[in-house]
């Protein structure tokens, strides 16, 4: 057809993002229960999400013909507050997804290019692309970036680079000194998106603050999500902090109701529910040992991971993913990222653990 | 600052979206209570949503720690069997906004041009504009679109033109064998997105079946949404149906989870309860009644409107809206459409209209 030949040829270019396999559709597939499938995919809380954030969604949808704030005063007044920012310095997204794309839109383009690392989250290269520009992809350090490299691989049309810290899929993690050194060696008109998906996983001492970089570092954007700590994957909502003036080029590529309400809502609320949160650390803190100990006596190799999810190796990747997928249990196969060796499994409940331990010591011989 | 003064011209020169007022913003600045407020400025629908579409969302709330179904298998299997279509001819989107955001991105960029009406959707040249596109705006003929003029404005760069049946803000409405004539001659190598937002408040004999030409005309896509008669705004819902070469781009396009886990189950219902947009849509017509007589009394001139909306004369829209707000009433000031002397209002209920009515009297020094 004309039409589409005659589309943009980084259009036609576009494979596109391959997501975790829902519970519906292995049912569906496999002819087993929903009940039965333990789903340790996409980095979710396994504890759902707070009680504060549920009732407030519920309130939300008792307006649900209204068109929701698009400037989402209510939240942002929380995030105000709770990260000591301004409203000018925020943009809120459908996801952080949604955030890495509006850099991507606003500062991207034809004839520019963006540098990310090798084995990084799969949406850097999807939102460059789909604004038609080049992917510089730098190889990575021990599966984590590699920041001099990084930094030596920006040229002359570079204006975006994507940080992930803790990285996804491999949950490797930089101090934050090593980033701020970073950002003073990379030119000024570059924007540096910080993708902290992660970052209320991190242990005390690992924890830095990326917003009191802002002053220095105009050119600097931190994103993060509710769909990870915060339990809030299913109603799309994430936010970006930058310079005022950044986040202005990027509300004027934002589609103006991109939030849902109920989103807005349920996000102003988990905001502050910090023992919630705090929970959901502590019970990945023991999940994570609970696994790696299982991954240790069945001698498997992995990664020392920062995140709610550790990529371990297997040897072939797809056959130990089928028969775990039998046994109903979902995980994360990475061949996408290069990875074809290597698994990655979220870290559930301590009975979701159990029962993924168990079926990966079937699904290797050893049980 | 380097960085912004380097960004893309194109997104420079974006002006934002201009919402409806959100109650809560003229409740703070005019010191009003909420409940005082009277909304009718963003065609939402009065009766709220139908009761199956808020149990169906109250039920997807409790998995919202989950990423939603990325593919809508539900929504598309329930588009499916209400309108005779397959799940590869469908693309769903966060809002019709979504939709008519992923066709400009698959089908424009730099070096292209889209094709819409003057006095039509502020989404139309905002989309085209923020991919690099140039905008052709035909001039309207009585408020509507011109589509012998559309059809002859399309230059050799075209990709896309946008048509709104009916038109928002104006309300005019075009018959389905006038669509299907431009069809016939528009090159195949230009999308024709027909925005259909407003469909599902046709009248028995105004309604037509676009669905029917696809067919025929692989590059048509139909639009549209979930956030007018279906009462779901707040949760950001729309889908395109198209040919499924087209479709394909655009999912390449769209983000992997762009619409949440409780819009996509909401819809599902919505579209399962036919009782509720029947009752919407008489709804309608009585307010639009009731609102037309009132403003034939006050010896206004209207557009007559085949929406849930009708755009009405006064001089100085500005001024009348001032005096609106200030009784607690928001409608829709449309200078940014290039309509300042008019003002748009939103079918509400039949005391909200009163409360509309009475208002504008004494806007207008008639009470």
């Amino acid at each position: 057809m004309k039409l589409i030949d005659n589309a943009p040829d980084h259009i036609k270019a576009i494979s596109p993002y391959q997501p975790g396999k829902p519970i519906g559709e292995l049912a569906r597939e496999m002819g087993l229960s929903e009940r039965d499938i333990v789903k340790l995919a996409s980095n979710e809380n396994p504890l759902g999400m707070s009680v504060r954030a549920r009732d407030a969604a519920l309130a939300a949808l008792a307006d649900i013909e209204r068109y929701p704030d698009g400037n989402g005063f209510e939240l942002k007044a929380q995030l105000c507050n709770r990260f000591g920012i301004r409203p000018e310095q925020i943009v809120l997204g459908n996801g952080s997804n949604d955030v890495l794309e509006l850099a991507a839109r606003a500062f991207l383009g034809a004839g520019r290019s963006a540098v990310f690392s090798e084995f990084a989250f799969a949406v850097y290269p999807l939102a460059t692309i789909g604004v038609g520009s080049r992917c510089i992809q730098v190889p990575a350090k021990d599966f984590g970036h590699d920041l001099d490299a990084m930094a030596a691989a920006v040229e002359k049309d570079t204006r975006v680079m994507f940080i992930a810290n803790p990285n996804n899929p491999t949950g490797t993690f930089m101090r934050g000194e090593r980033i701020k050194g970073l950002l003073e060696r990379v030119p000024g008109d570059v924007l540096v998106v910080l993708d902290e998906a992660y970052t209320e996983y991190l242990s005390l001492d690992q924890r830095y603050d990326s917003l009191a970089w802002l002053d220095q570092h105009p050119n600097l954007l931190v994103s993060r999500t509710f769909s990870k700590a915060y339990g809030l994957a299913g109603l799309r909502v994430g936010y970006g902090v930058g310079n005022p003036a950044v986040i202005d080029l990027m509300n004027r590529v934002r589609q103006p109701f991109n939030v849902s309400s109920v989103a807005l809502a349920a996000a102003a609320a988990a905001l502050q529910d910090e023992e919630f949160l705090a929970r959901s650390a502590e019970i990945n803190r023991r999940g994570m040992s609970q696994i790696t100990e299982a991954l240790a006596q069945l001698g498997l190799q992995w990664i020392p991971s920062a995140g709610n999810f550790v990529t371990f190796k297997v040897g072939d990747g797809a056959a130990v993913n089928a028969a775990l997928l039998r046994r109903g249990v979902i995980v994360r196969p990475i061949a996408g990222y290069g990875m074809p060796e290597w698994l990655r499994v979220s870290i559930g409940l301590p009975e979701e653990n159990a029962r993924f331990i168990s079926a990966l010591r079937e699904a290797l011989g050893q049980s």
